[in-house]
């Protein structure tokens, strides 16, 4: 049975992989909670007979997780990985806050001393499916597109994943407009955001606001008398979770330093 | 049992009517073909034994039609239809080529010969409830987008569906991004392109170009913790037929000049 | 200013009604929170200044409501409701628990108090909007099936709402297979359940069940060539409150007893 | 350029391939029509300066094809592809109509004359991936139900492609129903039908039939706050011409003996 502690564990996410370790020890029996660290209720039980830490040094001391889990700000989420390298523990770590160079960092330092790290700004797992799905079907259509739906306290458009997804189609083919007629917008902006780096991609990105979603995408693929659609919803922070196991358990089985649930679906 | 006549029967849409009249024969006994008028094949049978014929005016005196179809070009479709008209021939008209004042001149003529007259720019029954149920749910969502779906060979963009569809919209209520945070657009367009007439809509239209679409929308409307979504395939021409049908047996019993499908569903 | 009251202001859905009335006060200012009750927490300021009382006549009495909401346990709701319409406070009543024989009774109760109540199962705009569509729907098309989608917590299959819209859909069109071959269930069940109410409706309704969704239905209309599409989606309570104010403005400006949502939009 | 000869060039598959290879030696230059045989219109130049023949073995014969596409009948599909085969002429079958013994016949004949052979069931490109992605995704997801939509002329409930997709998914996971509460069936058969072979699958398949679909699937995996959809929808037989043409450009290059497209993808 896999040891695992929570860094934040009072916070929005933090308290949600709290749960799910609770209910894989319940229902599968693979994990169990061992610590949990927050500057909020130190001393508190407030799950079974783990009380709450302040102090995450001190806990991974004695309470000796394999793995801890960390999905505090960006702004600690760098300082306490190295924490926990230095520490020997393995982690698990939850951020879109990185820079490229502290993800090189970090990779050093995990290897230096020989303890498994995964990080990943995203822990959706179908999310991830769809990314990966949609680079595996450009091969074989030349036109898509990408439609994304969040809630409208969004402030950027297009979502970090439809970028992304958009990215990883435009390394297989360059060009999702072939054979399309020169075109008009009679209101500007109907066709979408155009996607292209460097000279690649051409994929019109179409960016929808309102409430009554959370975070959805779907990836269209055309070709003469059939699409394909691929398609992901999330309604709350629970999608999160099938990820984080997963990665819980491959970090504590592989002594990796990986980022990315890409890299282990 | 209405007798119909169809002029352009060997045109695209003609030939679907012709189609659709024998089989409404066939299986409910409603109508039958009595007359087809085209300007090729004159004198052949290519229907039963309803030989094709060349002259319109000559068709309508030999054959007495209660009601024709015509959806030939628009370049013709306005000096037809005045044809019927003085002719005192019920008649069912399908373009989107008419002026206004053309619609006008026809609706005066229309009344003053006594002589029904149903013109639409699109009867595809889906498309036309699309519409209407539409507007009909702006009264109770305040925030709403247009997604709109065609082949790649489709020159202009938004739709003329997708614009009546938004202005219809836009009718009922002047806002539909009520509560939106301010957006910035990383690639520009990728909030769609925003239908506003006379300070009313803000009803972002995004329209989506490939192979593997015929014609295709989605209305979404959102509300916190729910969407509604209307939305309309079409995939090939058959899908006019219901409307025509409608609207041969609706000029028949009602002897008025109508203007749009909406009128009558 | 609308005076509300939310008894069982504790409760999952009552606690919804109480942050829609604070927030419309904030943001459209036209209903105010004036008392809530219930049996826990009682004297604490929950909100704001509104302390939670746990009897509602003194609450009544001392707070003289416009319009109290109650979306408490079916057990209580019925002795609850002829509480209100006894006391003269108009009412908003959240329930599926409700026997015929009751609704008929406190209509009668209502009317003779002339004290305006309005009761519905459901209070999702768009869900009614939607079987509202359907039925609309009905009457142009001769093919349609009902998809309903709910998370793997829900007993009964199919959903209530599934059924009462093929009731309403029957009520329109008496047979929804029309032109439909023979046909043959390789895996039985695989057609779905029949809807057929009285020898009308034969309406296919499939029943899905995962985890991922909450309560999401489809309804489907095809003919030749196209297809119609009506689609509602719930992904969390929230859904609910913008029916609750609707009634609350409708039973507050139109002294009636009233059942079902459908019936003012 | 490949050199390409069509077998039943007049059927309803055979003249689109025709239509096919036409077009991308226009539009790409990889192939050439070279032969196109059929029963009827023999001696007729319908395409070009290519004039159809009757008689198989003559044709392969003078015009010397590097492939032969063959749609024809299953009644007479292995005979013909034996030929091809004795006459060392690579070929791409389609059919859905050989047995299994047959096609290992023709695998052992293909490879004692050193002559490459594609056979499949499916041409789609989309569909055979959304049954690829489908198998892939089925390792991350406990839960997950097919949908599968045609036109009501179809007989057989469900579809051969939603029970190939149910088979692929049970190889990898043997319950996509996990943690779903005991079910009752309101009106029979709403929960669909359970796929279930050998114990393993219980994969809930729910078939429509109505006119305005061709062929149209969808896949939905469900986790805890999250669903992954993977749809194709088909309109016309146009949809099978990617497949065909990356199957004549496979055999070409790759001399073998392959069965089903989901190998070359």
């Amino acid at each position: 049975m896999i040891k695992v502690g929570v860094i934040g564990a009072l916070g929005k996410m933090g308290s949600e992989v709290v749960k799910a370790v609770i209910n894989n020890n319940e229902t599968k029996g693979e994990m169990i909670l061992v610590c949990a660290v927050d500057k909020f209720k130190t001393g508190e039980n407030v799950w079974g007979n783990v009380a709450i830490e302040s102090d995450i040094e001190k806990a991974l001391e004695v309470n000796k997780p394999d793995v801890v889990v960390d999905f505090t700000q960006p702004a600690l989420v760098f300082e306490n990985t190295k924490k926990y390298i230095n520490s020997k523990v393995k982690s698990v770590i939850g951020t879109t806050g990185l820079s490229a160079e502290q993800i090189k960092e970090l990779e050093k330092l995990s290897k230096e001393n020989n303890t498994g790290c995964f990080i990943a700004p995203n822990f959706t797992t179908g999310a991830v499916l769809m990314m990966m799905f949609s680079k595996m079907a450009s091969k074989y259509f030349d036109n898509a597109e990408i439609l994304e739906f969040h809630h409208n306290q969004k402030k950027d458009a297009p979502s970090g994943t439809a970028v992304k997804t958009a990215q990883m189609m435009a390394e297989i083919n360059p060009d999702f407009t072939k054979g399309n007629v020169p075109e008009t917008e009679l209101i500007q902006g109907s066709r979408g955001g155009n996607f292209n780096e460097n000279g690649k991609g051409n994929i019109r990105i179409h960016s929808i606001r309102m409430p009554g979603f959370v975070a959805s995408q779907e990836v269209i693929f055309g070709a003469p008398g059939q699409t394909l659609k691929i398609r992901h919803d999330s309604i709350n922070r629970e999608c999160y979770m099938g990820g984080v196991e997963l990665a819980i358990k491959h970090v504590f089985n592989n002594n990796e330093f990986i980022y990315g649930l890409e890299n282990i679906l």
